[in-house]
């Protein structure tokens, strides 16, 4: 596949490539006396200088005739030196920053690369919202190559998103020099099942000789599977079981090997490779979803390999699964992926192999950080009017929007669907709970932690809304709301009182998203988001802190659970079992079929 | 890279492919019951069943479901199943067949794909010989996959060629169905010294996103290895010292591990990677050039496959060596060199692991050979007139046109430049004798083994001819000529008396060229090659079998060394040490001029 992320294309410099590795012409920058991890070798090389110019490698080796008086020489002084780390399936938007912020967290860390599969926004924004994203990577030096987002809506008929994706928009999007690939393709059912527009999909995207990037998150390793690689996903980042993991490099299909804030895939699966013995070349180790404390507190990728070292995988596989597995995963690997003549000049330097601290990383030829920070400024970056105003609730939202009229008829009790969370798992229980009646109306009950949601269409200012109860939180007073609320992320509100709730909904109202908590008639903690109410362009450090703040809130509201932004946010995405709450109103997700809230 | 060469694009079916994986549709052709050679984890997998259905595969694992009234059914009753196998680099005007025989040839030896290099048939006929070639491909089943000859001429100014390729022929080219990449660069001093129209060529095939296949051949790993590299040559088969093969896999470069009739450089590097203990995902095997003789009696990639596990090479490694590691060299091992879903269906059958002996072969989901015969018919091709008809030398041959007159004022001897060849080794030695002289001309001598050489332009009808003298054949009666002699493939002709020698030209010319070889007034054997002078549409035991009637006829003559005519085909090479004879002269290749016959 040819690279338009790399400083200059390859077929531009061949000759000054000859002539700097021949020491005709000087190399821009020489990197002496390394010891270089090999990994298309898997071998460590000791005493290597790699000479560089046109942000390319030319020769690896003795480079002692590559240097001129004007050649900047970084002595490595037996420094390890790998080839730059990639994540070859990550989704910005999780980490609530912007991606220039998300390259000054990350290449510190070591990442020089990243697939992003930019599907948040594209739910808010649609095409031009993946657009913003990969104009957005362009102030800053990581390489941020897009995939295009292939299920928007999630599940479509079921609630409202800003917009959505067919086939026609895939091939248009094919097309743009940003994109690498599809999207993951979530809609596994419709692959199987040869639906029309998703097979569509898939054709654009293997007729602009893209990949198509797979998730396929149920445990069945036959037919399903089979049917799936077929038809031309070649990657999975959604195996929790060993003999998922197992199958699919079988099957050739690249094992995307997941650790992300909240999912912790990897210890098992690592031990299954290495029990197994097997050639491991279809391995890669991807991240999904970071949340910016993780980002700031244990950098990124670099984070997972150094988590897979300690599982017991030898480091120099472990780096080759975010190098060179990676890039060949995307047809790059002439371009990218390992320490290697005419391959972009994109390295990390450490100094020990069991326990992997980048110091410094450099993209195309460029020191771009050192010691934990970046060398290279950032500039600022304007986003659109209308991509900073994506707030369009068809209502005017008070205490009032939240009344639930029991059903006519109705005693003191009325038998309800009740959604009950499962700490720390996506799966949520159906429930069917004898919910109290006031003067007509259903109400919240904290003594026995029943709270009240909503979810409203905040895209195209419909009026919808859907509304329910939650068990499971423990909140004892107050109200959260969210416009991170996959996938279509409209607003969503829970809480113990209607007032608080109508609070929430307007605090994230008036700064354009993001996430809140009230309690008490006040705003205890706010996380603005104003970027299509997913990301905000401030530092990670800072949206980090904002988020402790946020965590401080709940549980001073009496939340039980760890991260709980995370497990409100799957609420709605309606391809979950059992129990969700769109827009559209209750999704019974064994069926395939709305529920009414009173049995 | 897409693909032309299955059945159908996968794009146009995938969702044929799920639904038959599901069992929805029935597959065309099940196999049942078979040992995978799964070359994607490197495991033997068993009882193992695929499903087939548009030339690809569609399910691996238990195919029951996939199985309907109309579905071929082949029990593979615990035989072992692996991948096609591929060699990356070959010539096949050097088995002196067409491609299409060529294809019944080595398609029963479970050879499903081959990446060729119609070098020899451009050097003759140009750019309409290459299209030739991907042409008669048509005809078989066998993939013959082309690269676009780099190097034609092999060193201009020194010879005359039927044909000049630029960098702007290459990017035509590259536009072609049938081209994955340039043919091998051998003109490896001009990528190291940033030559303007050979870096024309590395641009116009990277900008097209294909493979530079390479071809660097002097003991150097240091700064010429890495120019050439990163250059962006991907591979190269012309290793022959361990340290070669293991610096270019270091460097990402595909060591293509070399068996070929004449060239035996295996045994040496498969014990440098063995006992190196390397990651090999870049080693492959391929056989460069054949002899019809070796494909009749070894068969062809699979030979040098028994041979690498002969001398240790576990045979998972040895198979993965000539399917996914030459695949994925070519970036094409998303559509074959595994047996995945998806995947062409490219698969041999075999009994022993240890001793591979192909009883099937099938390409494209369709059994097209057993038991050593092909199953399918493969039609007769037609050739055009101007490519069967390239025997253009500008002069009516006769004994006269074999005069070399002593230069003037000479004794009874002279000292004259003679090419003393080394027997199976590509170089040769420029020595300096006393011939005797005879009226003025200088002659032969049997005696001393001296023969008198000439080298007709046979392309052009330029009349333009070299003459000189050669020892180390021990012929003591008669000539030889041919037709293959490399690069120019102008008219060689060779003997102790210029009776014969114009005989065995006239008898060439006649014939539309090839080899042959005669004595006393008779032809004792001739190998017709009316193809361009360098194939013939027989078959190849056909073909094998005249070669051995010219070997006994050159034993007849008192030829001393095995298979001369592969060492009289390099005499005109005229980058090859020491001396050599082309059209226009002698030519010195350590200093690249041409020298004077006496001195």
């Amino acid at each position: 596949m040819l690279n338009k992320f790399c400083k200059k294309p390859l077929y531009e410099v061949t000759r000054t490539m000859a002539r700097v590795a021949m020491g005709e012409e000087k190399a821009e920058t020489v990197i002496r006396n390394a010891r270089l991890v090999n990994v298309c070798t898997a071998e460590i090389q000791e005493g290597i200088d790699v000479a560089i110019a046109e942000g390319r490698i030319a020769l690896v080796g003795d480079a002692s005739h590559c240097i001129g008086p004007d050649t900047k020489v970084i002595d490595a002084a037996g420094q390890y030196i790998a080839p730059g780390f990639m994540d070859g399936h990550i989704h910005v938007e999780s980490s609530m920053i912007t991606v220039g912020e998300y390259a000054r967290a990350v290449v510190p860390h070591g990442t020089t690369g990243i697939f992003m599969d930019p599907h948040e926004i594209c739910n808010v924004c649609g095409k031009e919202g993946v657009k913003l994203m990969i104009e957005d990577a362009k102030r800053a030096p990581l390489k941020a190559m897009s995939n295009a987002p292939s299920c928007v809506p999630a599940v479509a008929g079921f609630e409202d998103t800003g917009a959505s994706i067919l086939a026609e928009d895939i091939r248009e999007m094919m097309t743009w020099d940003g994109i690498m690939g599809l999207g993951e393709m979530m809609s596994f059912p419709n692959v199987l099942g040869a639906e029309e527009n998703i097979h569509g999909e898939l054709a654009e995207t293997l007729k602009s000789d893209n990949i198509i990037t797979g998730h396929y998150s149920v445990p069945d390793t036959g037919m399903g599977l089979n049917a799936y690689i077929a038809s031309g996903a070649r990657c999975c980042h959604e195996s929790t079981r060993a003999e998922d993991v197992l199958e699919k490099m079988r099957r050739g299909m690249y094992a995307q090997i997941r650790y992300g804030s909240a999912w912790h895939d990897l210890p098992i699966i690592i031990k299954a490779v290495l029990d197994n013995k097997i050639d491991d070349r279809y391995a890669c180790l991807v991240s999904d979803d970071t949340h910016p404390d993780t980002l700031v507190g244990e950098g990124h990728i670099v984070h997972i390999v150094r988590r897979a070292i300690k599982e017991g995988l030898d480091p120099i596989k472990a780096i080759q699964y975010v190098t060179i597995n990676t890039a060949t995963c995307y047809s790059m690997e002439h371009e990218m992926g390992s320490i290697a003549p005419g391959k972009c000049a994109d390295i990390v330097f450490f100094n020990d192999l069991n326990d992997i601290r980048i110091t410094r990383t450099m993209i195309d030829g460029e020191v771009v950080a050192e010691n934990g920070e970046m060398t290279v400024d950032i500039p600022a970056a304007t986003f659109p009017d209308n991509v900073k105003n994506t707030m369009h609730v068809g209502e005017k939202i008070t205490a009032e929007s939240f009344k639930i009229a029991a059903p006519e008829g109705a005693g003191d009790t009325v038998k309800t669907r009740v959604i009950e969370i499962i700490p720390n798992r996506v799966g949520n229980y159906e429930r069917i709970m004898d919910l109290s009646v006031t003067d007509g109306f259903v109400e919240q009950d904290p003594a026995t932690d029943i709270m009240k949601m909503a979810v409203f269409e905040r895209h195209h200012e419909t009026g919808t809304k859907g509304v329910g109860f939650l068990t499971g939180f423990g909140f004892k007073k107050g109200a959260m709301a969210q416009t991170v609320s996959h996938d279509a992320h409209n607003l969503l509100v829970a809480g113990t009182n209607d007032e608080d709730m109508a609070l929430a909904a307007n605090t994230l109202i008036e700064c354009g998203g993001g996430l809140c908590a009230v309690a008490d008639g006040k705003v205890l903690a706010v996380v603005p988001l104003p970027i299509a109410g997913l990301m905000n362009d401030l530092p990670a450090a800072e949206v980090a802190a904002q988020v402790e703040e946020l965590d401080k809130a709940w549980k001073e509201m009496g939340c039980v659970i760890n991260s709980p932004y995370m497990t409100m946010a799957l609420i709605p995405l309606a391809c979950l079992p059992e129990l969700r709450l769109t827009n559209r109103g209750l999704v019974d997700c064994r069926t395939f079929s709305f529920s009414k809230l009173f049995c």
